[in-house]
């Protein structure tokens, strides 16, 4: 059985995606159109063409895993975070719960739980953040729920921290994002957490323990 | 025990407001500013300051049921519909669930459980009230479920149909949805109840029964 990548064409995505490939765990790349298919034809990793904004059942389809990694990012505004950040991830959770999906695992992000406590700017995300995760706390759905720091384009570690004490920095490269969803998509004994995700000096197995 | 007006100084807010003080049926006014307080003085309508991207706790001791009527409305972009309308209705719903509150009224939209199928200027809209409606079903919390259709200033027939086809047209009054709110206020034992609302010809007891 497959794990769904949603937002496999994003900069986490398609670390997981060849991360995943590599350790041999099978992994399909739901991406939005076909301009964005051959990187992933390329590294042999399957794909499927489906929007956020549009049907995407046939997405889910021999896929027993769903991992949400979409994201509108900062060059859109707060409509598309609306449309992309809130209500796709609450689609994905909806047919995740309809397809008795077995697992979802949920890129949010440190602190989504307190959206008024962010800088401003960042605030309105945090809203989106924050209702999805908790659509996802309330589904009859096994989940894990990542929230990275400040996110960096660093190359990987493998080594984490999973507290702001702990790290002594907010920080946190895709690169080591993507290494912990590869090790929480094996660790299927995983339900019902959340995991603040960090550079820092743990391995990443015992961090994520 | 009365009932706490979140967005009480909307165009439904005050409406609601004042229906409920000539009905002796006991609210509170949630008012962002000290300068929205003459009106309902004028009326002696009870009031309490507070604003739903700050403390809100206060506003809830003593009231029993929670009437949600605030909305960022169209002058402000999807940056406040993030902050008010989702994030604030989230907070009050898990408020309100804290507190013990007995049942919470939500006004939210027709349709808004498929933003997909608005029109694409409103689906950022809908996508929060779906996001707010969905909190509140999963919440532990009784609720009511408003959801009016295109709303105008006409004045209040006190009549309603609670479908596209019984009703013909998309329309409602915001007088209308004053009137059906405070029935529903009154009718305790409304619980896990969704009402679409459109301006029609049934006597709004019976359309709401």
């Amino acid at each position: 059985m497959k794990t769904l990548v949603i937002g496999a064409n994003g900069k986490i995505g398609r670390q997981f995606c060849e991360l995943a490939r590599a350790a041999g765990h099978p992994v399909r790349a739901m991406i939005r159109d076909s301009d964005q298919q051959a990187w992933f034809r390329e590294r042999g990793i399957d794909t499927v063409i489906a929007d956020l904004e549009g049907p995407i059942r046939h997405a889910f389809y021999g896929c027993d895993q769903v991992v949400f990694a979409a994201g509108s990012g900062p060059r859109t505004g707060p409509d598309k975070t609306l449309l992309i950040d809130l209500n796709g991830a609450v689609r994905a959770i909806d047919m995740a719960v309809e397809l008795g999906i077995s697992r979802f695992l949920m890129i949010s992000a440190m602190r989504a739980e307190r959206p008024l406590d962010a800088p401003e700017k960042l605030r309105p995300y945090m809203a989106a953040k924050h209702a999805a995760d908790a659509h996802l706390r309330a589904a009859r759905l096994p989940y894990v729920i990542l929230k990275p720091g400040r996110l960096t384009d660093d190359a990987a570690t493998e080594r984490l921290a999973t507290s702001l004490e702990e790290a002594g920095d907010n920080r946190v490269s895709r690169a080591n994002v993507a290494h912990a969803l590869l090790h929480l998509a094996e660790d299927r004994a995983q339900r019902r957490r959340e995991h603040i995700l960090l550079d820092g000096r743990r391995a990443l197995a015992e961090a994520l323990a």
